[in-house]
């Protein structure tokens, strides 16, 4: 479904030459991602930002700034950061796996450096009001007015692109908190929370068990004298430390893992994953256990969580029934708990108090645009909303993906379909949304995050074709399918195409390792990868670190003298250790079970040189795929 | 083995009826249980504190005392509250699993009050010297003198015990760390570390990879500006939240479990462990793995190291090679880290001013000690040093046997082997420690806890004998086998025989689930227990949830206000509402696979009137004992 220039008839009414000047509204993630698109399309972007630097969400600052988000100190980035990393600029590979909020910071300012990004950034400046020109059902243009020093400015632009996010207002519905009004306490919104010395010696009510919420009762804990959390609804509780301590999404995230998740059924899932989620710890024995399990809802992701619980510094209680003056009382108790600080972890809000409702109409905290970025009634399509989505992965990918297909829709090199289908599809999103994942806000603009991305890339052709490349660079081709779905992977085709985005996959596990990897054994003693397939959710995964651990060893096999020399010397100094390491050390290789993981394991042996031998118990290749009428241990 | 009273010859040259008063040196948790052994078998003892309150080790204080071990304030026991209580005093239900320090101090409080203990401690009297009686080789006596207010006195006793530990010396050998004497930062033994805001802001460097130093690492991380912990040796690192969130040790110290380990060669077990520990997070990939992996060593506890080192919070470094003036140099690395606070987790070693050398002779940091208590060449075992053992498991339990072994060697009822036998024993231990081990003292008190219990519980005929108990009491019988070794099962026979033994070991599960089952959801659905067999290390575990799971469905399933209901109405409500749920709501149970487990969880299920369905794979019944040639996944 790749768009490709058409000339002639143009459903939007625009020509591809109308569009050059873009006003971007802020210069976070999204809006860097936009200007980085804009100037890959020829276009000209021109970027308001508010505050005195970029970074947006990711620019952490003592003071709250007025409609900018606002970031607590300890803050970590939920997703690591080869999976959040831009598509054609890798994080420096001694950057930690997940990212404290400072090293996004860093990172976002060397994109914006090596792209020249800055020159196009207006700081200090905010949008007053985005409005239609005159002569908008024409050109599509827009009127911008902007604040700089207390002058106003009136400028035309070609088109818009508002990347101003969902986290700026908090969501705090005090009314639905009977007696709050006589709590003597102290409470706010966790957008306030910046550090936990506040909460020294006191006792803690968290409410909400969003991430947010969960990190602040951790923190809380470490100098509280009681931290509970409230939560009615409860949650999935999950770590970054995945399985076998690789990062979780780049477990979970795999075009592989997509495919198990979206062909088995609904209920198959939830219960893979429930399953999966117990095996850290039994979500009802720690009072977490989601309230509907019949609802999938995002994983709070947090490793410190069930270690405070059973260690008794933080309390997971129901819902609060009541505020007393310094105590709370919650739902199927009678107790009162004496509390001195509340700190409402409700979620955010959004608005675009510079749009028009006609632009952007919020209802039930909901947005209707197409692919969440169009507004689909609007007669051209030169108003794009960047990054209000908030997707089971990282921002960047999606931001970055949007930024390239809105430009070229901007330029006529893209169409939109017609406004029948564009209300369609955001009506059944809205159903599947409501089944899948609940009606509340934070909710709504969750989305399968593979699903929307792949979907945005085939529109400008960058979706890689894994079948096809299969026969082309099988290598490749099964990083893409079984690895993680990282972003470079974008880039191999289609505009924007990049020349490094091969080796960045290729490369990817070891930019992932080398900063965790810092001390070596002096007898590592490696001469068995196995691939036991013990259950789905792992299944492919096995497959990746097999691919991975031969690759791994034969490095990790060598004293760190050599170590050090091959540092020295270089790559060609690596590639003849690793070629007399494979030679001379791991040959043998055990391969436990000939489920798909076994298979591809066998495969990658030979490929390599290595002499794999494949056990198999029962009577027959195939493991998981080798239907058999018997339940068995694990899923196989 | 059981000793029984012999009149006639006494090898030790002693009649039951000289020995009555006993000195205990120390009213830690070794004292308590001494005092309370002597209490028991009718003796009178006499507890000498240093200090004006009894907890030893437990009682954390902020200034740090001479001789006296010194806790950081966040210490949280390594071992969970049902195995770390003592046989016949449960810990309150609402304490939670692990047990922060000061609660570990309030429960040693409610000991001492339930048996009125501190009647018998004489405080703020420091033992400043223990001298053989004149007429030592005919009644065995000892000279005690000891000091308080500045007055001295000296006291003639029929026995005494050392119960002064082994944490009060710090161990910290600077001379095998080049350039300290130039470094110009700070730098101290961990010993001396209280609070983290020491670090704020600094760089710090942790040397040692034992429990301290990395729970001193964790909590530099969250104020420091980095912090790295450097590791000669490695480690393998363990979560309390073990199996589906389980405490580690009521999993991991089970007689079932141990006989696994024991009848397993060597290597295998290794292999098992190593494997085990992998399955949390790959220690190659972490710089953890350990040197040389062919020793087995006693793991790090600690739930967020693999977190701190994925985040960058903390990074592990190999051993030091040399300091700097305000860096350090480490192995195999030519950079320079620059360092602003070393800490020295370098561990304790111990000493007995009090003694003379000829009653306890420390030699390359270990004391020769039969079962680690007599001095087999004291001509009369009326000296006992109680809890000079870091067992791989909580001390109460170790302690407490050691006391009522000794107590009763003191009165005759018991008699030591002859002198040759003990010392071959101790020579045997030293060999195996060094070999299972290594050498340094931290290790060399290491010990198999179980065995070492079981035999001393032999001694005095405490040893329950589950064989024989399984015909008797099949239920207790289980639970004793498959389920945690708690400390209770040594009251259920033999002298100090405990009424509530077998209730404290039926409820066990119900004290640990209490403090975390904080909120019910409103529509728990559970209607399927299963026990996968999917390796050894959670084979039986699987067991006891089977188990455990069939009576907490029974109850969790309950709408929280029948819970309320329940708690109101007390023992009988809450039975019949068990029955009730039994007959209306669990009624088939899905059982997968036929091994060990499943085989046990079929007998449940049957024994509880209920519909057991048990689903096996293979042709044949037996699961892991059923021998077959092929590998297949897991180790079943």
């Amino acid at each position: 479904m790749a768009c490709t220039r058409r000339s002639g008839f143009d459903p939007q009414g625009l020509e591809e030459t109308m569009v050059k000047t873009v006003a971007i509204v802020g210069a976070g993630v999204s809006g860097l991602a936009s200007i980085k698109s804009c100037l890959e399309e020829g276009l000209e972007p021109t970027c308001f930002e508010k505050s005195d630097d970029l970074g947006g969400l990711w620019r952490f600052t003592e003071h709250i700034e007025d409609g900018k988000p606002s970031l607590y100190k300890s803050v970590v980035s939920n997703a690591c950061k080869e999976m959040s990393a831009f598509s054609d600029f890798p994080y420096p590979e001694d950057f930690p796996n997940y990212l404290p909020n400072a090293k996004i910071f860093e990172y976002l300012k060397l994109y914006a450096k090596h792209f020249d990004l800055v020159k196009h950034i207006q700081f200090k400046t905010a949008v007053v009001s985005i409005k239609k020109h005159l002569d908008f059902s024409t050109t599509g243009q827009w009127n911008v007015v902007t604040e700089s020093n207390g002058k106003q400015e009136s400028s035309v632009f070609d088109a818009v692109m508002v990347c101003t996010g969902y986290l700026s207002e908090p969501f705090l519905p005090l009314e639905t908190f009977p007696g709050i009004k006589r709590f003597k306490g102290s409470y706010f919104h966790s957008r306030f929370y910046k550090h936990p010395h506040i909460f020294q010696g006191k006792r803690v009510l968290v409410v909400g068990m969003g991430n947010s919420g969960v990190d602040i009762a951790v923190e809380a804990s470490h100098v509280a004298e009681k931290v509970m959390i409230s939560t009615s609804r409860g949650a999935w509780a999950m770590s970054r430390v995945f399985d076998n301590g690789y990062p979780w999404d780049m477990v979970f995230l795999t075009r592989f893992m997509a495919l198990v998740r979206n062909s088995l059924p609904g209920p198959i899932v939830r219960w893979m994953i429930a399953n999966r989620m117990s095996q850290w710890f039994d979500h009802a024995n720690y009072g977490l256990i989601p309230e509907d399990r019949r609802v999938l809802r995002e994983p709070v992701l947090n490793d410190d969580l069930p270690s405070h619980i059973i260690t008794g510094k933080i309390t997971i209680r129901p819902k609060v029934q009541q505020f007393r003056e310094n105590s709370v009382i919650f739902q199927n108790s009678s107790e009162e708990e004496p509390i001195d600080i509340v700190v409402f972890a409700t979620g955010y809000t959004f608005s675009f108090p510079f749009l028009e409702e006609s632009l952007l109409k919020v209802e039930n905290r909901q947005a209707s645009l197409y692919k969440y970025i169009f507004n689909p009634h609007l007669k051209n399509p030169t108003l794009a909303i960047i990054g209000l989505i908030k997707p089971f992965c990282a921002v960047m990918p999606v931001v970055e993906l949007q930024g390239r297909w809105v430009t070229r829709v901007f330029k006529g090199l893209c169409q939109l379909p017609p406004v029948s289908t564009m209300i369609q599809e955001i009506n059944e999103k809205k159903q599947n949304k409501i089944h899948w994942f609940g009606v509340t806000f934070d909710e709504v603009l969750k989305t399968e995050c593979l699903e929307y991305v792949d979907s945005i890339a085939s529109f400008i052709g960058a979706k890689p074709n894994v079948l096809a490349l299969f026969f082309r660079d099988p290598k490749l081709a099964l990083k893409i399918f079984f690895g993680p779905c990282t972003n470079y992977q974008y880039r191999l085709t289609g505009p924007g195409k990049w020349d490094g985005a091969r080796n960045a996959i290729l490369t990817q596990w070891d930019r992932t390792l080398k900063p965790t990897r810092t001390r070596e054994s002096e007898d590592e003693i490696v001469g068995f990868a196995y691939a036991a397939v013990t259950e789905i959710s792992v299944l492919l995964h096995q497959e990746i670190k097999c691919h991975h651990h031969l690759s791994q060893t034969r490095s990790s096999a060598k004293t760190p003298v050599s170590v050090a020399s091959r540092e020295r010397h270089g790559e060609i100094a690596q590639q003849e250790a690793k070629q007399e390491l494979l030679e001379t050390m791991v040959k043998r290789v055990g391969i436990v079970e000939a489920g798909v993981s076994g298979l591809a394991s066998t495969k990658c042996c030979l490929e390599e040189g290595l002499e794999p031998t494949c056990f198999k118990k029962s009577d027959d290749l195939g493991g998981l795929w080798m239907f058999t009428c018997l339940l068995s241990s694990g899923f196989s």
